[in-house]
């Protein structure tokens, strides 16, 4: 027999996690993993299935019945969307500012869709009236295709705007809201949206591994008229995946992640109990300390003020300083994980995330500490202190307006 | 805003799962499921990654260095290697004696391959001869597909000698052995299998979701010789995973399912540490048990005796008793979780797995004991006593046996 070498059990060690994602899990959510499994078709299973269905409602902003979380990640949202609502031969405007785009776009030709690209640079949210061109040119477009918040760039784009010009021109949309879930505003039925995915491990800091989707009635038309052949996924095909997750019957379509699906259920439950209103505000406090402290350290960002993340600070990286040795740094002596940047931003950018539950003062004030730090120590010139200060101002205004409201 | 009803955490009642998995986790495995998650770049996260590629290597007794876990259900493992391998106009001939014979086929269909099928009685193995008789008709089958331990039905097919005739006749082999990994023997070397896959969730009793996969050198080299363009799902390219899963870079692909990792991680763990050899010895003892069992109540198996699978036993409803209220009394009144019939025999067996950690003695006596008094109060004529005194029977002697053997 082949035998393996000696191995033990795995114990990872303690990070705080401020790149893209994955965040870190509130603890409730860590110890609602670690419950037995039970059957996928369990009458209590079903309940709970039920449930978050309604909790994934409430996340998005929406009544569309067809609101449930795929069994895998993120990818596996997008390429849901792009397998069942793109037949050969449609024609698809792909919004490209950054790596999902690109992503989106592979996506497209693997379905047969014919693309057209919209290129933005990588940094700007995507341009509507550079969409209002490409539609009036292609009026034979069906579907556009957007990401929200562009998890390699920090860039949030103008959703409303970008759907209500589709649907002027009679193409439906599919939108990457991936890093904005929960972190900032999702209205799917206000956009009026029609297919949206996100990962489980950004700003609603799950166990990563589920990708919440949801369609609308539009939508799931285009599903069911679907004139050329079936769905190429087995796995992601909605006919089959609606027999499980849809109203009325629970016929077994593959094995269903149970564990994953507590997480999610209590990660969406905390996002319940804290008001989405709240959320978005608290991102938005934590994501205005940290920029007073990285600025106060003389840092730039890469996204403009109005497009900016608040759970997403991409900077540039200051001229001299090794970014790989700052990174690994953090890592190694102060367990902090940070972003680095892809694609023609690598080595040239990092990516701060304050998502979901890394979305906390504490964090703000250890991450500006221990940059301030590292930089200090590889001769970037800036006044140590200054950053921290800045932070602390920063809160200190909020905390001083809060007593206010509250007495 | 739309606002959520009233929901509160989820906790799942206490069951004993011995249906046809998910099977029931070893408490280790839970305690692994609740530990942080880390960057799927973190140094310590790419250990782990190596870690579980060499403990999978040892489950699947195989060294293919392409041996890793897809970040899915099994159903992901079983598209990822027919998409990868099955390109338009390959002919493909299918296996179907069961559910998941059914879905390969499906697969091929989708993939725009030329599917031969080779259908059997469900229950019954699929039967060497009838493979050679195909691919003497066909000589140009590119793959051969089918699967070694149906879960439908709890039938075991001769995967030694099935692979050993595809590569006579200059085919590829996709083998499914989701249900028998880690319950009864897989030898992907022995065989000379070119694509095999499983699921997290049967004997290796991990949390649901994760698929181990394996390839050969030679399906490698088929994907790699794709003329007919790119795969047509960018999740399960195997081009595009290797990045991430390979043995010389660590390029990010997808956000690997971290928790669940970590679980596969232990569960694999636990079954180094008890030994493959033992791990089957048990599957087959408690198998036996239960056997003895069933059959003091007057129960019979749906499959032969040469094809029974150890953790898989399917039995005939008896005439006159209603499948849906015993499994609904089992599931309400013992908290027990067995299995349905599916397609053709939905009303017509229940099967009863004894999965990984499900398979324990203490398992085969409640079940016993459990089904010999609902069946009781439902008017069937039988021994009260004699299921248990039969597996007591089969455990003494065994018992007796490994006393010897110490003394």
């Amino acid at each position: 027999m082949t035998q393996a070498k000696r191995i033990t059990s795995f114990h990872p060690p303690r990070r705080t996690l401020l790149g893209p994602g994955p965040s870190d899990m509130n603890p409730r959510v860590i110890a609602t993993l670690a419950q037995p499994v039970i059957g996928y078709l369990d009458p209590a299973f079903v309940t709970m299935m039920e449930e978050l269905k309604e909790l994934m409602r409430y996340a998005y902003q929406t009544t569309n019945p067809l609101t449930f979380p795929m069994s895998g990640p993120g990818s596996v949202g997008m390429e849901a969307c792009f397998v069942n609502l793109v037949e050969p031969g449609d024609k698809v405007i792909v919004c490209r500012n950054g790596v999902f785009g690109g992503r989106m776009l592979e996506n497209v030709e693997r379905c047969g869709g014919v693309p057209v690209v919209l290129d933005e640079t990588w940094g700007e949210p995507v341009d509507p009236e550079k969409l209002e061109a490409l539609l009036k040119a292609n009026p034979d477009t069906k579907i556009v295709a957007f990401v929200h918040a562009e998890t390699s760039t920090g860039a949030q784009s103008d959703a409303q705007a970008l759907c209500d010009l589709a649907r002027k021109h009679g193409a439906l949309t599919i939108v990457d809201c991936v890093t904005s879930l929960g972190g900032t505003p999702v209205q799917v039925d206000a956009w009026q949206a029609d297919a949206v995915y996100s990962g489980s491990q950004k700003c609603l800091s799950c166990t990563p591994g589920l990708s919440p989707v949801s369609f609308s009635e539009r939508a799931i038309a285009k599903v069911k008229a679907r004139s050329k052949g079936k769905v190429q996924s087995w796995f992601m095909d909605l006919n089959l995946v609606l027999a499980y997750w849809g109203e009325t019957s629970r016929t077994y379509h593959h094995t269903a992640p149970g564990n994953s699906l507590y997480a999610l259920h209590e990660s969406l439950l905390l996002l319940q109990e804290e008001g989405l209103e709240n959320a978005w505000a608290r991102h938005q406090r934590n994501h205005e300390a940290l920029k007073s402290g990285l600025e106060a350290m003389g840092l730039q960002y890469l996204v403009k003020a109005s497009a900016r993340l608040p759970q997403l600070n991409s900077v540039h990286i200051p001229e001299g300083i090794d970014d790989l040795t700052v990174r690994k740094t953090l890592l190694n002596d102060y367990n902090i994980e940070i972003g680095a940047g892809l694609g023609p931003l690598a080595g040239k950018i990092w990516r701060f995330g304050l998502m979901g539950y890394s979305s906390r003062q504490e964090n703000v004030l250890l991450l500006l500490s221990a940059l301030s730090a590292v930089l200090g120590e590889m001769g970037y010139k800036h006044d140590a202190g200054a950053a921290e200060a800045a932070a602390h101002g920063a809160y200190s205004a909020h905390h001083a307006l809060a007593a206010k409201k509250k007495s």
